[in-house]
């Protein structure tokens, strides 16, 4: 195995210690978000966007399987051949894919089929990685594949919590709700100004980051305020109370579209019961707490709570270059509270910008002033995307921490209501 | 429990051991059906109308409930309250019910839940019903809920077929065939004369049957001819052959407009290979056997192929009138059998009527002069579909053999092809 | 011209005369009818079971050039051979159509040169009819041309309808009613028994009648009573008001169905404003008669109406056996009055079963025994609709007296309602 | 009428004069493009997103009356109140309007009242605007709404185009083609170098530019270079022959899914007979000209060449910059030369930016930093379409010459193609 290189590029067992190590807790995470679920539950794709719990536990493996094992270790036998259609996401280059919509017909392979995959394909990539006999590209490529699981962490989370909503019981994913955090500010929100002018942005080219991040680059930024922390659950009710839903000025057209052939009148997951609202959540039903970011709205209602509140989203640039890049993630995810925090205490600067909810920008998903797609299959991971989407920033709740970067840019398209989304407002200063 | 009568029309005992007998051992051959499968696979439903095998477990264990435990016995405790709109497949009267079409997002309850609840309502019937303290009223219902599990149990197997027929992977429900077969005659239909004339159909008064079969009435009928078995896989695929899905004058116009939306070039599940056909069944795919019933068409394809032969459906009346009621149906499906048999060696008259393939007749299906809705949520069993329907008859190769009759009226939308639907010619005779 | 059969059955100078007489009428009725319409609302196609007016006439004008000139004259010239093409209904076995969604973008040929191509045609077919030089088949086409005019010009009537009524200004299509009519018996409607057995139903060889009414044959109908009139708008103002429309026992499943995707309420045009019902007539909105028989209802509607009255819909056996085949059909549409008479004063039998309503039946709309399609491309006039239709008998005031038969079967889908369709009662007798 | 504010802001003779003018020849020359149709053609909405001619002379025509005749006018009376709602675009502001899918269905008003309509408006406007009584608000929204015409007179056009090859008879819209153009640069595109850097983009305070052209602000523009002329037609054929619309890895994903789900093989309008390339044009089906601009392509297809071409589309910054704002527009439209011309020699910068085609650019269509949406009704013409389109620049050879500035922001949905829509290359410096 691996036989076919063996004196290149040999790595210091650091490197190797700490990929190796990445990779087990990952794949140990993912597994251990499933804990909860029956193999019934880990079946279902309630809408297109959903995937079953078990497609994201096959895909996962099937992303190291192909990038990494057939393609670099000589003597590896891939576990079943017809996992490479039926677990590939969306890379053309690859191969033909199983249609998204049709995932939740694959009763087989069983979820047992698919743990015995993934131990399959854990071994055979541990054994190949802990050979030291690799180099800068594979090492590279295990971290690209946590960080792909990472994501995939987040949203068996966000699919299940959907799955679990479509059932008229309302199941939830977990009982206990490990930790509700009262304590933090919740007064109303400072604005924060910034000067702007010629600013940098992006990943530089060391470290890891997705290449859509890349390269990092100037761009000019007129002074703005931005809000110090997210909007709150009793925010965003006090618009739907003034009519917020209803009056067609405070939309954009396609957002109007959205509202009226939906029917939306409130976030997803919110109910409204003699006048109190509760959300459903991965703990089931519970009472809305008002001082919580709001989330799971989409774009519009995002633009149109802005422009309702006199403001409006900040652009990424304006995003990122508010956003200190020598703060910590918010831990939420990792240690199981899946749901946003309150916002601290006031500081000097925003808070609760990592790890709290994802952050609808203004900005659309284009590529940065010289982007450069990656070459083959892995070009497909990003680039593809850059047309009618919109940014959000700063990871949430649901997010690893160490999944976290200032730097980092999601994409949804603006209808989407199932991830953890929500805002942070900005508005202009005027121009001296 | 059931005190409310207790001197109320005693049965007995040979009718309560009778009815008691029959329900064990339907309720029994139901899960006998489900033994193969994965409690995944008992999760999907691959279009609307297929319903999930757990769904159907759980529904016909709702009908019991609903129709006998929750009316007529006054200490019963219903299993879970939500299962009464869960499970109510399209009963108005009776309440809400869970849209069809998301009968695959209920995870929970669970396979081992919805078995649990098929326990608690066999106990709870099993004593009802063997306390003797019921009435024909009861034992009629019984044997409903009898009659309506052995069509559940048809569902079952039609609608896992098409379920794992969606699976790249292409599973077999049961690895072996158990028996194939290979006797009996093969050469050409004999076309048998019936003189017609008026006739009597329908089911009699006394004994078990639908509402839509009764009441029995006269019938004028013009001397026609009728094949004296099924329609082959062999005769079809020469249909096929001659440009029959390419030739519009020989269809009806919904026909034809069904052939060109869906891409149909043969029956469903067939496939073509190097020149030879297969077909997806219970077992896998299988090379196609010339000589066995062809099924799996629609209506339209029945018409199309009739018209193409010179022939035409018979109408429901001549069929029940070439019928023997003397005769034994089929035993394919209680053998576990499933696939239709080769036909019979010729005798006088038809052979394979009851046990084969359900066969299309040319008749919609409206009611019967003089027919009369059950009252009560019951009515809505049969009456309501009599809109838009073409009645099938005879009974298939996976129906229970004790569930088939030859006053029958099966019933399908003209384009439904998960069914084991064939067809038999018919033809004028010279009126003299 | 035609001279290719100069000597083979000369027609007799009356049939001649009588042809050509009743051809020349009924094209200029059909002109007579688009008089009040701009060539702009002649363009129109607002669903697409609707034809704009200009297509009509157009394709009406094909139906004599494509079966008979292009048949049966030798030197004939086709107008425009593009026109083959784009007034073609259905006819598969004449070659390519135009698709019937896309009728309304058929800005060219303009309304000046369709009239232009009907004088073509007119001319061509008059001189050949009047040279003599014809036989009986030519006559039927004639005959058969002009029924099939007939046809169109009732659909021109139901179709425009349609389009002004989609236009928020509801223009009429003529402002003046042409009589009103006011006498007539207004009382509730007596039962009229019949006694069934052994009847004959459909047309003898003889005289002009479609294929689908053929061949006269028996059939064995049970003892009923039909309702001497047809149904009322203000009986079916009390079906509303009593909840007909919300109360799901009242309906066949796809009727419920079509009532909830649809919304509906009422008929199709009623309007309620203040508790009072009015109707957008050819005439604009007018104020509803309650004495005039209901119309533009599908029939969904009509059998949960009969159902809510404790009735049931006729067959069509039991219609045609309680229809008198002397009386005359209703004169409205040939004097222009474009709504239904109330019912005249009660005599012997049944009123207004000719030219007042379509009545719908229970049958579904399936080939008579013994029933044979027309050959080549006229066969598909009738028989390839015999698949999901419903049968509707009497015609309208919309439908030309000269057109309207006892034995004659009209047929829309059951969801339809833009035609002028209503109901008449019927029940069982008790079998002695 | 205007008596209201007599004294008010009593504008110079020279600007009522220019005022009256340009709305004199704006009008005239919207009329005299309607002059090849037949009214019958004025009526037809081909797909959605194309409105009937007729509708667009009623709704530039509503425009001048919403916003100034009856806001300003006293004593204006309407022509008729229906036509508030029947020719309301999309101002949810100003009422209800009639759905857009819809406007095909409206054969009343007739034309002939529309320009009726078009009668009383210019006269009562004319009145009011060369009674001097005005001020310069109103003198804004004059010419507001001239230059709001002139957007509806390339709709005028283009959708024409589209309703016109939707007729299979393929009418050209006027035969001649008024110059063809052979002269002029016909070899391969040479790359210009632009420094970028610090920029200004966005229209200034003075003169007329629509609210999304503005503010004027600073962007930061990265080295790069673009093509001296749009692609032409020959150099897409040869993307096309080297399999581009096969290729997945050239597009974007929603790209591939459009061109999958519609077909595409080829720009819109385009077909191929023998080999040889020939495009629906108004005036009927010509060759195609090698050396033309492509047009009629979605952004996907922009930017699948674009990778093709190893190169990529400008952003809208990049594309003003380089824009030499001195230039004179290509005056094609104003001459009825409705294609665009063949590039001209070239010279020292870019050529053929104003007026030959729209191109597509990198930039989603999003508010510009500090952006402020006009107030009221007029504050829905352009900032609620910021979301989910893209910014395509320069105007096109169906575009007013006076119309075309070079900061104008067109947007379109990615998909569209019935537009005037193609492209430039750019691609990046060396970053030094």
């Amino acid at each position: 195995m691996a036989g076919s290189q063996p004196l290149a590029s040999q790595r210091g067992d650091s490197t190797t210690d700490e990929t190796l190590s990445r990779f087990i807790s990952v794949r140990a995470r993912t597994e251990e978000l499933c804990e909860p679920l029956d193999v019934e539950d880990m079946m279902v794709q309630s809408m297109d966007d959903v995937s079953p719990t078990k497609w994201h536990l096959a895909h996962t493996t099937w992303f190291f399987e192909t990038f990494i094992l057939e393609r670099h270790v000589r003597a590896y036998e891939p576990f079943d051949p017809a996992y490479k259609i039926l677990f590939n996401s969306y890379y053309n280059a690859v191969g033909d894919m199983h249609p998204r919509p049709r995932r939740g017909l694959l009763s087989r392979p069983t979820a047992a089929q698919v743990y015995d995959y993934r131990r399959h394909v854990d071994s055979a990539l541990g054994e190949f990685v802990g050979s030291g006999n690799t180099n800068d590209e594979i090492t590279d490529l295990v971290t690209l594949g946590c960080h792909h699981e990472q994501q995939h962490q987040e949203l068996i989370l966000t699919d299940i919590k959907h799955v679990l909503s479509c059932n008229p019981l309302q199941p939830a994913y977990r009982a206990d709700t490990r930790g509700t955090d009262t304590v933090g500010y919740a007064g109303p929100t400072p604005w924060l100004g910034f000067e702007g002018g010629l600013s940098w942005i992006g990943a530089p080219d060391e470290g890891f980051a997705f290449d859509n991040e890349r390269p990092r680059h100037k761009v000019y930024v007129e002074p703005f305020e931005l809000a110090a922390r997210p909007v709150t659950n009793g925010e965003f009710a006090e618009f739907i109370e003034d009519g917020g839903y209803r009056r067609a000025n405070l939309w954009l057209s396609d957002g109007w579209d959205a509202v009226n052939r939906n029917g939306w009148t409130m976030p997803q997951y919110w109910q409204s019961r003699d006048g109190e609202y509760a959300a459903f959540t991965l703990s089931g039903v519970l009472p809305l707490r008002d001082s919580e970011p709001v989330c799971h709205i989409s774009h519009y209602e995002a633009d149109a709570f802005a422009r309702w509140a006199g403001a409006r989203l900040p652009t990424e640039a304006e995003w990122e270059v508010a956003c200190d890049p020598g703060q910590d993630a918010d831990d939420t995810a990792d240690l199981g509270i899946f749901r946003p925090r309150r916002a601290p205490d006031i500081g000097q600067g925003p808070v609760a910008m990592l790890g709290s909810v994802w952050e609808w920008t203004a900005s659309a998903y284009t590529p940065y002033s010289g982007y450069k797609q990656a070459a083959g299959a892995l070009g497909e991971y990003n680039g593809k995307f850059m047309s009618g989407q919109v940014v959000l920033r700063g990871g949430s709740c649901l997010t690893a921490a160490g999944h976290i970067r200032p730097t980092y840019r999601n994409f949804f398209p603006p209808a989407a209501r199932w991830q953890m989304s929500g805002l942070r407002l900005a508005r202009n200063l005027a121009r001296g």
